[in-house]
């Protein structure tokens, strides 16, 4: 079958490769979409961090590693023992792997087991394959009238609703997200998902402003022209936000945060930071009772939540985050290299494994 | 009466004033024990900042301010329309002045209330002076059998006592706190009480160490010698403390607060910062799913909380925090002097306005 292959930095390519094999308990997957994620450009262009350069403690796998962890398919076979699937389901994938037995495994913070490992980097193939076989343990139903593009989108739809669930926001609240990149966007989706009261978002790039009016936001602000703290203050009953999600990474994100969320307010953490952060009056923090939470990955609950608010609506018309669409030929020069070179350009560019 | 007054910067006297007048609805209390809080000695040192240069909204009152916002007295006159206290009730003084319909006071976060003040500082008296007479809605009725110089305990130990359940601990939490000053001690107190698993202790000073141990830490360290973040993962399960409460205001001891925390913990800051603080490595706090939570004064509830916990013996023996006791006469010398130029020697040092 064919595959796209982290080979090392910057040599990624498309390879034949051997159909995997099942084994009692897994199924196989034919694989629809696959997103290209950040972490994949991360990977592209500095790594390898996340493939491991010798065998992975729970696959056994290194490098040459399939990418693609933001991925559906359809079940096309199953392993012995398999009864509560069927051949013909729509799934999507939970890309995590750990060892289940673990401390932080069963507190479900898969980012802290030592064993830790993600497909599409640590072994047992990726997304961005034709097809996967996988434990069944690792299969998410989707819905017969789920469109499998969509169902690519629930991996890091999760990401922004394990934040959204984190910062506890609903109805009465007003909420600020700072930078539109992809988890930005997929914050949007999930914040109004969850009928918060008004969302704003900052952001220099016109084009990623425009991306957030696509999401729905309320207010599409650019805080390098605006005051956004003041916009807060003014939008939010003269108080500022409730709850300020932090998708840049940067300290200038971080301080519009700051300044922008109301007293008992929380500063939510999405992004990865290149730099260390300065909280230059720290006594705000302690005098307005602000929280600063780091939110990473998402639980198998969350997982399936999002899957469950797309079908019931509630995470409305989640394909307009789709903005690009490319073969396996084509992942690397109109998909990674777009995305590193003109990153304001797309929300999320997927991969089609079989065009 | 005779009351210690604040004057401006480094200039408290003892002054002849004349006996606070009652109000309809108010109580005239007499005085038995003030603690000196680290904010009165910045007041002194480096104020006024809480002590208001011209009148206050609430108050009227400008300095001189009479001092003393941790205290406890008896009942000795009631004001018109009083009918629920009696008199020669014990009570504690709840301290914080706000217009009780802001959304802020609404929300018991006194400290954002823009109207917001302080017995001792900001007006109506406070607790270093022989009398005081305030509205019966700041008055905590303490037990008969509960000393007074404990009751004015009840304030410092609320502050911690906030803290303590913004972290949400229990009995299944290993807790850190780093820096054993008077709030550090009385978030020993605090977390003793809330029945935790363990209660570490870092500081680098011996005499505030044995402060410490004579409260009841589990463990005490100095981190400048030995390596407590290692101590604590040792302690708590290989994983590090649920909790940790930074009471120094120091980038030290958030370092330390941040290295000792398991993923998912939480880091209390309950102190006050002179410098930005620098978060070296911000990708710890979201990859490890830390929070970071301000904790500033405390509720009505919580006051009355520790005044029945200290009632019911879970908060025990928090009359160890008292370590000295001053006449008006001496206060300043012996209190506020000592306080500030021995600043381990002491956790709680006491004024008595009738000495």
């Amino acid at each position: 079958m064919r595959a796209l292959r982290f080979h090392g930095n910057k040599d990624v390519r498309v390879d034949e490769i051997p159909e995997p094999a099942l084994r009692p308990g897994w199924v196989k997957v034919k694989n629809a979409w696959a997103g290209i994620c950040g972490s994949d450009l991360h990977e592209y262009s500095i790594g390898p961090m996340n493939a491991p350069t010798k065998p992975h403690i729970l696959t056994g796998e290194s490098l040459p590693s399939v990418l693609g962890h933001e991925f559906a398919g359809t079940i096309v076979e199953l392993g012995e023992g398999v009864t509560d699937l069927e051949v013909g389901q729509k799934v999507a994938v939970f890309p995590v792997l750990s060892d289940h037995t673990c401390y932080w495994c069963q507190e479900e913070t898969y980012g802290l087991c030592e064993k830790w490992g993600f497909l599409g980097y640590s072994g047992y193939g990726g997304g961005m394959a034709q097809y996967i076989c996988i434990d069944k343990e690792a299969i998410h139903k989707l819905p017969d009238n789920m469109p499998l593009d969509v169902g690519a989108l629930v991996e890091p739809l999760a990401v922004a609703w394990h934040a959204v669930k984190l910062s506890k926001v609903g109805p009465e609240h007003h909420c600020l997200v700072v930078g539109a990149g992809p988890i930005g966007i997929a914050t949007v989706h999930c914040l109004l998902a969850h009928g918060v009261r008004s969302v704003i978002v900052s952001e220099p790039s016109p084009a990623r402003m425009q991306h957030a009016k696509d999401a729905g936001a309320s207010y599409v602000l650019d805080a390098t022209k605006e005051d956004v703290p003041a916009f807060c203050k003014k939008i939010a009953d003269g108080y500022g936000v409730h709850a300020a999600f932090e998708c840049a990474g940067i300290q200038a994100a971080f301080d519009v945060a700051l300044a922008s969320v109301r007293g008992k307010g929380a500063i939510i953490n999405i992004s990865i930071f290149e730099n260390p952060l300065v909280i230059k009056t720290p006594n705000l923090i302690n005098r307005r009772s602000i929280s600063y939470i780091g939110s990473n990955i998402y639980t198998r609950v969350e997982f399936q939540e999002v899957i469950d608010a797309i079908a019931s609506g509630r995470i409305k018309a989640p394909e307009k985050m789709i903005t690009g669409r490319v073969s396996l030929d084509d992942a690397v020069d109109k998909g990674f290299r777009v995305l590193l070179d003109q990153k304001d350009k797309h929300v999320k560019v997927l991969v089609d494994p079989w065009a």
